[in-house]
């Protein structure tokens, strides 16, 4: 149970519906995931998450599958149950193979526990990393 | 002022000197960085930890690259500021140019946005991304 | 399933019904809910927790209202779900409009994002921000 | 020393320089600080922040004193220094006294306290929560 | 529903089968933890973090019991409810009882708040600590 | 620079004074260290975290050691480089040999390791772990 509503589209606003089409055009599929129908609650920030998040993720020096493997690290991270299910979704439609799959698990894990053996000891910067 | 005491080469045991020397040779560098000096307090785990980041960031489905790219992820989402110096500095040895970087930098961002809100709203995960 | 029991009033020792009794008389509901029913295991914990818990949300120089939504900004970062829902609740009965709640959570995620975007370029901080 | 430049105008595109002039103008003052010249290094990223920020904390449902309030908040769930900074000195700015600061850390603290607790014992969420 | 497959002892390859016999062997039971079971789609991760978890909390300057109970800290600060539910199920296989537990809790959330307080004011670190 | 003063003995109210007096006397030493001069500002808070702190840490079920361990293990979750510097110094006051510190930084990172893998992967918790 979430703590705003989801809304269908018939209980949307007209911007925030207008997002939905845009969702369902530019993915190609009528599917529109719950964290859009919970976004539309605020319809302004809705529009302004979506453009961004096409703007972000577009192919560029990155391509979209490593952006998508980025999404998945950080949500890990931060302990973002729906996000980690939602990218690793995503990065699977873009191309993502089991062996990369686990690939991206056990990076994770090493660098989670790098970070806490790093974080545990405070060990100061290297000159070098700074330049 | 680390924890811990950052040992030399003269300072660290048998074991922990020949972790140095193997990095060194693998890196084709004399210089080992102060996690390794800080790690060099437990030769076995420094032993472990060193082995297996080896095994983890070596070429495989993924390139070491874009490991790299996933660790300095990992590492802003944990707050660990040695490792996203030191990662960060190893993904550019690797190749990562600026437009790389500003890409990595902006998905990271993106991700952090809505991972907080979705947790904010608590939305439940879509059936379709649990297939 | 919680990893403590969570102790009806039956089950409940002297001081922890003490506390669920103060609950009921100063909420004005006969509901005790699950957090101090969890905490019951341990009645001096409960009572302190409860007790420093009322100052602290008391009115002051800030109200009530604003001191929740301070509380779901802060569950939202730490993942804690319980607390979000709850604190989200409290603030609903405290007059949170779904306007207010729409702002709160997009202020949470632009934090969440500068935070992340200020971590992975390791900003140093302005020397004006000390003073 | 960050992991990107922090640009000077003159070092800046048009575009980031624009940014600058933009904050300049917007804050009456001419200084522009460290988040948004190491932002410019893409100023495409620079310029959705800074827009989408100046939306999210004008006065609305909630005024700018406590959406700075909810911004330290995150900011320290989220253990990000210059953020921690730099967001105290605009709630100061923007009218927050001593005694709405200690009252602001202190409800961080309780936050903070029973997240862990809730989360070390697991709580279910009440059904009343959900309603 | 997790985002790899749980492997089943037939559906797992010689090598993540072997860790499973170990697994058996060491703990002297029959039943394999879904952890393990979602790790074998990695067998070559799956062994190295048995073999290493195995070393890690084996007797040593501290006891499997006080190695528990850290487990448990670490679980709940980073928010992974399956680690929560996990280590405190070992840590009670261990001798862990209700007031142990209780302690536990008290001095994480103790610390939750105290972290939480340092950090929202930026305390710089005495200088007798750093010795 | 702390975001708030920290406070002299002079500087400091009576309340809060009293608090350092305290301190001292318990500690059996003249160092009040930062930690409780910046939560100077605010008395009230000062008396409860200080007063609270020592029931929590005191000998019970778990010996004043064993907390200082989970102490730090929080404290390196949650990212708090003066906690960590702190409690690291307490541990050792209080008879945290360089073997048991060596084991606490191994364990705290092979926690964090198993969490973040266990979250990429959202694992559900096995039946026998609720019971």
């Amino acid at each position: 149970m979430a703590t705003v509503p989801l809304l269908s589209d018939d209980e949307a606003s007209p911007e925030a519906r207008a997002v939905f089409d845009d969702i369902r055009a530019k993915r190609g599929t009528d599917y529109v995931n719950n964290f859009w129908r919970a976004m539309a609650h605020d319809p302004a920030t809705l529009k302004a998450v979506w453009d961004r998040l096409q703007t972000v993720m577009a192919p560029g020096a990155l391509d979209p599958l490593v952006k998508e493997l980025i999404y998945v690290a950080v949500s890990t991270a931060n302990g973002c149950d729906y996000c980690i299910h939602s990218h690793t979704a995503a990065a699977r439609a873009k191309g993502m193979t089991p062996e990369m799959h686990a690939e991206l698990i056990a990076v994770i894990g090493m660098a989670a526990q790098t970070n806490a053996l790093v974080t545990a000891m405070k060990v100061e910067v290297d000159e070098v990393f700074k330049a």
